[in-house]
């Protein structure tokens, strides 16, 4: 039995203790958090567990195994530092930290100690990203031209990060996880409207190689809830919609296609095929679940995770390139981050 | 009763045709193209009707109070200012010329020679997007902060022109008519996958006075039709998805709220609003049959056209900014088109 | 070339003449309407077209080889009866007559007199409902359960029949053509709310041989446009869906089974099987046009239509079954109406 | 602090346990069912509650102050009865009994122990449904014409009650909490496909006072989840689709008008009223919890449940009705049990 300890029980601190808890090989003995309010109401769920505001009650706790850090992402890094430097496995919320330096250090750490550094990428555990991922891996798609992400909704706004660190990293981790790429270069371009010192609405740019092109778009301004992303291959096209109870997924049997020499301009046609849509069945379980036993068999069986701290810092580098694009903008450019730069961006 | 030639009954030519031969005060004596087929189909549909495949026809024939003209863009600028020349007044499908330059020469010659000259911006007649003037104007949505709309689908691809020249003229002549002004700013990322010299896929940003943002997401390889333009304001916001038969038009009573004033970082709070959405009942009626009713007011009674020569300018200085802005992205920076470069942005 | 005269040109009949023009193997010659502005108006779109407001002009005439008839159903026998012993072949708009009476009268003179009667069933020409057949036909859903149906909009009051007659003659005759059977038993049970003499919500009850049922739902007095059939079989399920601009058709990869023996009530157990669903690529093309074209090629190469006179009756039949159902309709029962009684229903 | 007992922890049950533990003011001291496994989850779950496989041990405990029962129907009268004659407040999952018989009595055994009986109308705890009874109360659809109710999916079949007494419970409580007053006649119509001796469709209709009538639609057999109910009113119209995760309500400033007096049939003409469609915010929060809550307060100041067991009756009234109609049903009539049948129905 893994014992764990949570820092943080906010806003999804208490889904990763649900779930640590109702999984049969782990157990959740202690949670930290600042406000007492919190943690009252979590011993009120769970009587068993036992309660602190300071977080150094769980890191130097010898009798814990786990740390799961759920907290605003400026913190990620000391907390997991130090549960690291005790000899804890760590499980981060997304993003893992708060720069490629932190995510760097971390995953130094981790490998030093021979811990298992985690970051909750949920959307690579959800049955319908790897429903997305077996389709694209068979070829159904064909070559991929470009995948289009909407991550929209009325708040939750954030104090500390712009909206790109809030919202991206999902769509961030499914591309990359779709992919098994990196992008070659990041722009992107941000607006303030409420706070005028954090980005509400963001469009990010990727370029990956082969001419892919990934755009994400972001807001935390936006009436209509939208989680969508769209894959458009060379064969078929492929629509994703989380907003949808039980329909996420669309193939669509359509593409164009440009035949392969022409004499005149004149006589220069596409053509287009249009043929049935089909939705697969999405399995159900909470995705949570399944990314949680799946660190914990990482932990048991030495295994390496899925979402571990090289997918973090992935994520967390164009992250990086975007912010770099962002506050770079100057009434002339909007610069491109890429190969060369500081912020390096190159394939797995 | 206003004599009408048309040059082209190719995609949009046929509609232009119909209305015009529906209209009381109008009537169409000649229609020309270079095909024949077309042409034999467009009589056997309206047997009193003459064709020609010259369309020298049609701009000199003294009879003719009015060119229409449905053809490629490229050749919009040739076939309209001979007709101006010929003292005709003049009806252009959209994008009115394939330059800022050709447009200038339009307009000089129209007023010069006391002729109508009017820009087909459809959606400016329609029934929806004056809903969505007046609820702006009335001041309902408080200030607008961004716009962002999307045109995609699959198809049809233009053989000359970009998605942006094809699609995004609408979403622009749209804002432009909603907002009243002009951008200060343009940026465009495309990129090109079927046909390597011709973007099928862009963006388009467009940076107003006073921090307002605007976002145009154009496909031709999207595999749903989508027409989805949101408008976010300080005090409610508003979707129009053109795809809806009837509800085309939500106003949210939505909203984010900034206090005025706060001691600490930690105390920073916003505040949502939710209330009851509205789908305003819009009227019904063709719009192209309210545009080309509006030109026939407008020669008869020597008034200028909502959508004139300068309005087609306006949207030409947009997409020539934006194409400019596509072709000069090198590997570091994407240029912003403004103020003090060579295409001029300006305020209305 | 046949020679049509159409007798009606209010709602449907423009429609009628429109494309009787448009095929190459009719011409519209005359067309009759008690209404001048109508005549007007046909003649203002179609100069060649002589009108007049005296249907004997059409039926009488001997150059006419077609007789369309689009007015109220009440209507329908007169014009038809007529223009049958005129030798004309003669298209009536559904239901092809106001009684079964009427219809077998019209069945006896078109035989006597060697003319095709075809009603228009038109939703028996879409590709939709033709792709339905398709699918049933080929087993793929099992054995058919149930099937229903929901016809629902605000309006169009019709004023000398009920919702019934007026919207479920495209309910039951795409049923009758999808099953090729006829009920055993109707029963029907409607209300009146806005004109006490006609019921403007009815619900329609059809039990088929072999424990099929059908629920036919139609209203004048609902909020929403519903166009919705749903066909529940042993295997699949289909719903087809009208209101929906391109995916009509969806087959459902759900079902029921029911263990083929069980001991006890208590290890009584259903396994559910979910799977994936189809939108199967439904081919466009305007029905009506499909449909005329059919009956033109019936006249001219002596087939059988398919929604031929018989066709007619079987939902008149039905019609008149139901009408019977809610008249007699007392404090204690609903009859169902049956074979046996003065309605025959039976087996094709 | 309430003690609660709760008889069955399958399907609903946990769902009590859940909120009874989470109120402040109840908590489950015992839980009874005859699956070990679901009570050694319950345990897992909630580690301070007993279990036991007799349900005894609920009823005879002094300790208790409450028992809940959550077991199939036909079993909840033996519960329910014993728990009342020990002196314990019961609520019992919807509809509360099996015949209106057993209803009767155990609001009689809860009249002379003075014990508070309510049944788990569960919408009527809903913001939806009380939003839906506020317009409706405020006139502001006039009068109401008709109610159409659709709850339809695939399962889960029951293998001792048809899929009227399953699901139309729901509809029948919301339309009697809606209107007030009960129907005075009541028609079904069934049909089994799966178990040849339950009903898995099934078509009921309610007439009520004053021309009003009511149709509830279910289904076990249905590829789509639809929860759908449309109330008809003279001045507007009203959709509550539960299926919306948040725009549950519609309001539609539709309707037809019919002139007061007409001279001639001719003249005879309807107007129809398209305005605009209002979606008022609805508010959060778990039904079941403002349900228990609603308990509590009752047992604490001695109110009579808004469901309480007159409002139980009246659904199974119905239910039963409806059975009834159903198994009378003979090859010339379906019967209409109405006042003066051994099943009385009548104003509230």
């Amino acid at each position: 039995m893994l014992k764990v300890g949570v820092i943080g029980c906010g806003y999804w601190g208490p889904n990763l203790i649900r779930n640590f808890v109702q999984l049969n090989e782990s157990d959740v003995v202690r949670v930290a958090d600042l406000d007492p309010d919190r943690l009252k109401h979590m011993q009120s769920l769970y009587p068993g567990i036992q309660t602190t505001s300071d977080y150094h009650d769980i890191v130097s706790d010898p009798e814990i195994d786990i740390v799961a850090v759920a907290t605003p992402v400026q913190t990620h890094f000391v907390f997991a530092r130090e549960a690291l430097l005790s000899n804890k496995h760590v499980f981060i919320e997304k993003p893992i930290a708060a720069s490629v330096k932190e995510v760097k250090e971390l995953i130094g750490l981790a490998q030093k100690n021979r811990c298992k550094l985690m970051v909750g990428h949920t959307f690579e555990y959800t049955a319908a990203v790897r429903k997305m991922k077996e389709i694209i891996d068979s070829g159904e798609l064909g070559k991929i031209y470009y995948i289009s992400s909407q991550r929209l909704n009325l708040g939750l706004f954030q104090q500390d990060i712009n909206v790109l660190w809030d919202l991206a990293p999902h769509d961030i981790s499914i591309i990359l996880y779709l992919l098994e790429c990196e992008p070659e270069s990041v722009t992107a371009i941000g607006s303030s409207h409420i706070n005028p010192a954090i980005e509400d609405v963001a469009i990010l740019t990727m370029r990956f190689p082969d001419n892919l092109i990934a755009f994400v778009q972001t807001s935390w301004l936006d009436p209509d809830k939208v989680r969508k992303m769209t894959v458009v291959g060379s064969k078929k096209m492929m629509v994703y919609d989380d907003v949808q109870p039980s329909e996420k997924i669309r193939v669509y049997d359509k593409g164009v296609e440009l035949p392969q020499h022409y004499d005149t301009f004149a006589e220069f046609h596409y053509s287009y095929k249009y043929g049935d849509i089909i939705i697969p069945k999405i399995e159900g379980g909470e995705p949570l679940r399944t990314e949680l036993k799946h660190f914990i068999d990482c932990i048991k069986n030495d295994k390496t995770p899925i979402s571990d701290g090289q997918s973090g810092l992935r994520v967390v580098r164009i992250l990086e390139a975007a912010q770099n694009s962002i506050e770079k903008t100057n009434n002339n450019v909007i610069p491109v981050i890429r190969n060369g730069d500081e912020i390096k961006l190159h394939k797995v």
